[in-house]
């Protein structure tokens, strides 16, 4: 399967005009099974207020964003995963959205949220799902959610073969800490990453994709808007082993650590 | 506290000959509190033979070996981690002792042996110990052992500020993965790993000391026998705040992964 991400700038608070940015963009990806968009791709990231927050989210596979990913899915036959500012009620979620040319297919909420976000924000409520995909097993996490060792693993022991990963990373930490959930976890990973700067925040671009091997297939620029379609056999994520004699699951002590969820 | 590594290459086979290259090398060490030596300090890895690595073996604590780090800990006033070629009726275990002025004060046994170590040890069977150090808990995984983010992230959650891990590695991997452990923990991590070749084995050096705020604090280099001494403050890994608003434990959301123990 071809893999895509784009990497670009959503302009804060104004849907309508980060269409116009991205969709360019996405036609570049002509070809792609699956594109990948990164956290927050309708919205931006970094609100003034609750109302901005407000006035920027939409109700999953019914707004204009949802819509836009509905036509592009339906004119390149592809599946899209996109970060959203998502309206339900009178809550929002920074949620993930997957849409086909039939729509709305899948959803996960970020279930960690960094610093300021919970003034906008509900935490996730839908678990650590898992989706299919010609076969194989799909996991997502949002940015921050990259913190927690548990989150890769517990997709990973569950048979996913890709886990994607829409991001608005700022910090360096998570390009240092990623290759570890790629290793040790024997699986694909891709995080699409933004661009650009909000008020005092600038976002680290360095989208990658990484194979179960250990090895990084792409790593974007820093600073520039760009996409890349990458070939992959998700199928790869199949063999743990890690040596001819090591499995990287079964070899598990799972007698020395029976107490992991808990914090001590 | 002051914490040492001695990078080195010990002699396969030969434990008195080993004594005489690591002597000088601890004795650069002075003033330290904690010195860490590589895995299989005593007798070297690629073993051609059973009888090769039985013969270069030790009971822990009364051997040549330890009674030699006894001495040293005696001298320069200071505690000793060391991997170790152990004995213990007729079995061999790849362990790592602790030892001070009194003598052998604690044991780990590697968990997770890799590629054809079964033919010489067997696995470990003393869990996932954590020693006291001045009224800090230390915590020990030795070389393959890093390929397991629950050991690591276990011993964290059961309060470790500390974790050391003498290696003989080969593969660039551990490298790769390891800032994932002290990022995600926030721990201190020192790898001390062995330099120079054993049969068609190179073995990788670059020993190092990282922080709990994900920096190293030094890295040595990939093939020359030397020492390090780092001034570190054990008390820093209690702090598990990410942001003012994160803690890198208790957001966990343990409702999601209930299961990561097991193996689906």
């Amino acid at each position: 399967m071809k893999l895509a991400i784009v990497q670009f700038t959503p302009l804060l608070g104004l849907p309508e005009a980060t269409i116009e940015i991205v969709k360019p963009l996405m036609q570049k990806c002509h070809g792609a099974d699956l594109i990948l968009l990164p956290e927050l791709a309708n919205s931006g990231y970094h609100f003034e207020s609750k109302q901005q927050a407000w006035d920027s989210s939409e109700i999953a596979g019914e707004g204009i964003f949802s819509c836009f990913l509905k036509e592009v899915a339906e004119e390149q036959n592809c599946t899209i995963i996109s970060g959203l500012n998502e309206r339900e009620g009178d809550k929002l979620y920074n949620t993930a959205i997957m849409v086909d040319k039939n729509g709305l297919i899948g959803k996960y909420r970020k279930l960690h949220l960094f610093m300021n976000e919970p003034k906008f924000f509900e935490p996730g409520n839908l678990g650590l799902p898992l989706f299919d995909f010609r076969g194989e097993k799909i996991g997502i996490l949002i940015c921050f959610d990259w913190m927690f060792p548990e989150l890769w693993r517990t997709m990973a022991l569950r048979g996913a073969s890709l886990i994607l990963h829409p991001s608005n990373l700022v910090l360096p930490y998570a390009q240092q800490v990623i290759p570890s959930y790629f290793i040790t976890n024997r699986i694909f990973i891709a995080t699409a990453n933004r661009t650009g700067c909000e008020r005092d925040i600038t976002f680290s671009g360095r989208s990658i994709i990484s194979n179960p091997k250990g090895e990084y297939l792409c790593m974007l620029s820093p600073n520039a808007d760009e996409v890349v379609i990458q070939e992959i056999d998700l199928s790869e994520s199949h063999n743990k082993m890690i040596t001819p004699l090591n499995h990287a699951f079964e070899d598990r002590r799972l007698d020395v650590f029976p107490d992991l969820g808990v914090l001590k």
